[in-house]
């Protein structure tokens, strides 16, 4: 049932570099601009935003209600409701950002680490790449917001913020998916995935 | 069960604009930095990217099966399986762009469309919204791929879809969001969504 895309025949599809030049440089993005070559030979351009990759977190507290943030996102102009998450810093494997940012984000820290999934929220325009980690084992530690950084913390049930998902009151892509495939685990329709210790997933980080 | 979350308390998390400027102006997204205040009065800066926003669709044939591009996608140098979907033309209600790229890229139209949900694909660094649209009642039309666009098309049953989904092979934001809801949707554990001709969307588009 499970179909298979031919190496082969998808050779057709790929883009080799000809050129490239970085055309703005940000606080924490920069803009391309490559010429690349099809198989074909033809060559065409592609501007892309070059983006350190992130982090995102579901933390479980022991009554299993996961913690969200309500965030003003200035791009979109909206408070958002979503799991903390936070950008790589320079070397940093997400499983660090991750316990990096539930800490700055959320005043905790957690005993235990299951790898969900990876996401690219914006394959067209970025080459952004998100992990999305759980943990569990929660303790209090020291919150440490970055300056300009303002945002509410709320612990809801995986039941209620699904229900905010199925009325579209969740357009956070990271948000709305941890949700989903979290309401699927605590209804016993996909096994969760496996816990360990953050420096296990230092050692040996998802493929 | 549903979280309410106070206005009046979250007027705290509210940003202005100062002062507005574009840094860049590419072929299909600017990037602009802005000045903005928080409520206390304390002043940021805020970079991100102006995007004209998108559109994706999830075609169904008459035996429910799904069709999907596999495409290169340059910024993350990968082939993805994913939705069709396309940006947005100046003025151009997302139903409309739905129906011109459903034709563009795959050659069908279809009698009926359904508003799935709608997502911020990168709420960090971008104010893109995605509107993601069913649709079924397909005949061929004529396909007219952009220059420089590439793709194979595949037709998956959903459940063959949503085994890639759960191993990690659709890490393309829209497609994953898609293949979730639409699994539930075929296993009737959430009701579908209401088809109409997409004139209909275009004189009552979703809110």
């Amino acid at each position: 049932m499970s179909p298979r895309f031919d190496p082969g025949r998808e050779a057709s599809l790929l883009e080799s570099t000809v050129a490239s030049e970085v055309l703005f440089t940000g606080h924490f993005f920069d803009v391309a601009r490559d010429r690349i070559a099809q198989v074909d030979s033809s060559l065409h351009t592609r501007e892309y935003i070059r983006h350190p990759g992130a982090a995102a977190i579901i933390p479980i507290d022991a009554q299993g209600r996961v913690l969200i943030e309500r965030q003003y996102r200035y791009a979109p102009r909206a408070v958002f409701t979503e799991f903390p998450a936070g950008k790589r810093d320079p070397g940093e494997s997400t499983i660090d950002t991750a316990v990096r940012e539930l800490a700055e984000e959320t005043g905790h820290c957690a005993a235990e680490w299951a790898f969900l999934t990876r996401i690219y929220p914006a394959i067209g325009f970025a080459d952004e790449r998100m992990d999305i980690w759980i943990c569990r084992g929660l303790e209090p530690v020291e919150q440490r917001l970055d300056s300009g950084e303002r945002l509410q913390l709320h612990w809801l049930e995986v039941e209620a913020l699904l229900a905010l998902c199925l009325t579209h009151q969740i357009p956070d892509v990271k948000t709305h998916i941890g949700t989903l495939w979290l309401a699927q685990m605590y209804r016993g329709q996909i096994p969760w995935p496996r816990f360990q210790p953050a420096q296990a997933w230092r050692e040996h980080p998802p493929a």
